[in-house]
């Protein structure tokens, strides 16, 4: 192996993750549990949504033409016909001049066009005054109006929100074909490395980065699948690496946090499979490595938990994403100016996180192993390649975790 | 009752919600469980981190002061006595003018206050020519410069993100201690109503609040309990709203969406408890209830999904945050201009659906029971009650789904 990595660009990087993800397969779940499930096909309406044109009020049915030039001083006069019961699908219907009752949701009367809320009319007995005219449609959801049986109402790749569940239920959707999880395995490889119930000696650390990465892995709609610390030895690594890629989907071994250690694990995968990208023009996180064993991607993690951090959130998101065939990041960006000068290396993409305040991002300086930056902070702000740095005031998107 | 509700603003009604919010317990589950949960009490490390002063490259320790003056054409020539391990708690202790290879990790030798990457150096046998000066401190973490033992790393109220997890592992908290899961009773009212499952006739509609409330409870982070949906029957409510308040924290009633509907609903409420406001000037979500029963909040959702939705997403959800004591929102907002002028009355708010793009917030206008523009919209905008509207390049806050 050679002193120094040869580094790809992080857009080089994202591109390369995603040709590697294989796509899963699909399943079909209760819809009440398939919130956030990615959609495996288009879903389908088997109704009229509405199924009948309905008030949105409680008011009078009438013919809104009937209604011209009625005001508080000069109500029309209407003859009340009857009352429109909920759920009821047998309706008087309305001839001109006439009104009848229908309370939010019921069915129009054939022959009416429009409502008047009761807070304009008064009911005097036998007959209702109107006072305030109506347009035709006024207060009413016509048939089919939200959408007509057969259109698509939620599309192949959607993450399922409560308003998609809300859709597809009204669709009559119940059962709804979704993204089998994918399964993840995670290994942490250092002699370093101590369990986390475990007191850690002078040299030696806690295994964070098990939980980081099972949490984002989690976090991402993916299941993780842990398989602890395993010694930097190479029998241990090959067989672990074997296990995970045989029972998992993709495989994300972290740490290897030394040159040697990084070295070890990029061959082991190359003996077993190709090593596509070993190293990445990104702070924190240079150490990246992206390859697969048969069809399934493993990629190594920067030891440092802060490093193995910001690359799972800038560009192994994109492995989960392509698996699943999700159409949606689920790193949010929030537009913002930056609250500081924020100096550069050219060459490489730094990712600098921020506390954002009111539409100001202020950089969280320091070293970027530190842990306590990293919770502080709101999220990342990218420096671009190409920049030496971004000024104060500079417009910025922040990815916020 | 009145034929009129008396509206009250909706930061009364936010105000009277989180009153009503009786604090959820609290449990001890393992930490590689707790993503997303909420912290029931400060979390303290057990540890220094680092628990050693430690080299965050590979490179050569060395006395910074020793490195003076170096550059490629006269690079300073250090000895090179042995390498540190990693894991290792034993190192032997650097004297100046000498340099000891360290890998990223590896602890720091006495002696040393920096370290040379590799990168600006070469080994050329027994000795080392360095290239370039360091700093003090350079190449290093110190000692407890991340947290001290006994500091605060995670705080009571703090919904665990990944960066958490790995901050609470790091400090030795496998076993973290959250907040019981608020149960949420769902039941949907209206003769109108069938399953989702069953092919509706005419003025018949599905249950679909069940599931856009029992998925928003879920996204909150809260356990839902379908209750199914009860007839306007005052005895079947009434049954049906004494086991939800008895087996659940909470409960939401959806629906009743006409005027003598939701009277019955606030009736049953007043009758075994208090109702202690019916009607919001909110825009849509108007015929909303927030009462009790005991010491259980008992919400009355207005019946269309859209509208129930809203008065979820703006609402309720602080009721569910004074239950869990969540110190976040779970709402994001998001800076925007506004794309075009926004109508609206005074005296009311008003929420309007947005498709949020390259900065511009550009209404969905269009009747509110929609539920296309629902799920096709980014977020909602607030249009403040006192405003007669927004005009087009306003600076506004995008609630975001």
């Amino acid at each position: 192996m050679s002193l120094f990595l040869q580094v790809v660009s992080v857009s080089k990087a994202i591109e390369e993750i995603r040709n590697l993800a294989v796509r899963c397969g699909s399943e079909t779940i209760p819809l009440i549990e398939a919130l956030n499930r990615i959609l495996a096909e288009d879903v389908r309406s088997d109704v009229d949504i509405p199924g009948f044109t309905r008030s949105v009020v409680d008011g009078y049915a009438v013919r809104s033409a009937d209604t011209t030039g009625s005001s508080d001083t000069i109500p029309s006069i209407f003859p009340l016909r009857g009352s429109v019961a909920m759920g009821a699908s047998k309706v008087h219907s309305l001839r001109s001049g006439e009104c009848i009752y229908v309370p939010t949701g019921g069915i129009l009367p054939e022959g009416a066009d429009a409502v008047v809320m009761i807070e304009y009319a008064e009911d005097i007995g036998r007959e209702v005054l109107v006072k305030k005219p109506v347009a035709h449609g006024e207060n009413i959801l016509f048939f089919n109006e939200d959408f007509s049986s057969g259109d698509v109402v939620c599309k192949k790749g959607q993450r399922l929100s409560p308003q998609d569940i809300g859709v597809l239920a009204a669709a009559g959707c119940t059962d709804v074909p979704i993204v089998t999880i994918p399964r993840i395995g995670i290994l942490s490889t250092g002699n370093e490395l101590v369990p986390v119930n475990v007191h850690p000696l002078p040299g030696q650390v806690r295994d964070v980065n098990s939980y980081v990465v099972a949490s984002f892995v989690r976090e991402q709609g993916c299941t993780p699948v842990l398989y602890g610390i395993v010694r930097d030895d190479r029998d241990a690594l090959r067989a672990a690496i074997s296990t995970a890629t045989a029972e998992c989907d993709a495989v994300l071994i972290s740490g290897g946090s030394s040159k040697d250690d990084r070295d070890m694990v990029a061959e082991i995968i190359r003996d077993r499979g190709d090593v596509l990208i070993h190293g990445i023009a990104i702070a924190p996180g240079k150490p990246t490595i992206i390859g697969r064993v048969g069809n399934k991607p493993v990629i190594g993690l920067p030891g440092h938990p802060a490093s193995a951090f910001i690359v799972l959130v800038v560009i192994v998101r994109y492995l989960f994403a392509g698996m699943t065939g999700d159409m949606d990041s689920r790193v949010r960006s929030v537009p913002a100016r930056l609250g500081q000068n924020i100096p550069s290396s050219r060459g490489r993409e730094d990712y600098v996180r921020v506390i954002l305040q009111d539409g100001i991002a202020t950089p969280l300086f320091g070293k970027s192993g530190l842990l306590n930056t990293l919770v502080k902070s709101s999220g990342i702000v990218r420096i671009p390649a190409e920049s030496e740095g971004l000024e104060t005031g500079t417009l910025v998107e922040v990815m916020v975790w």
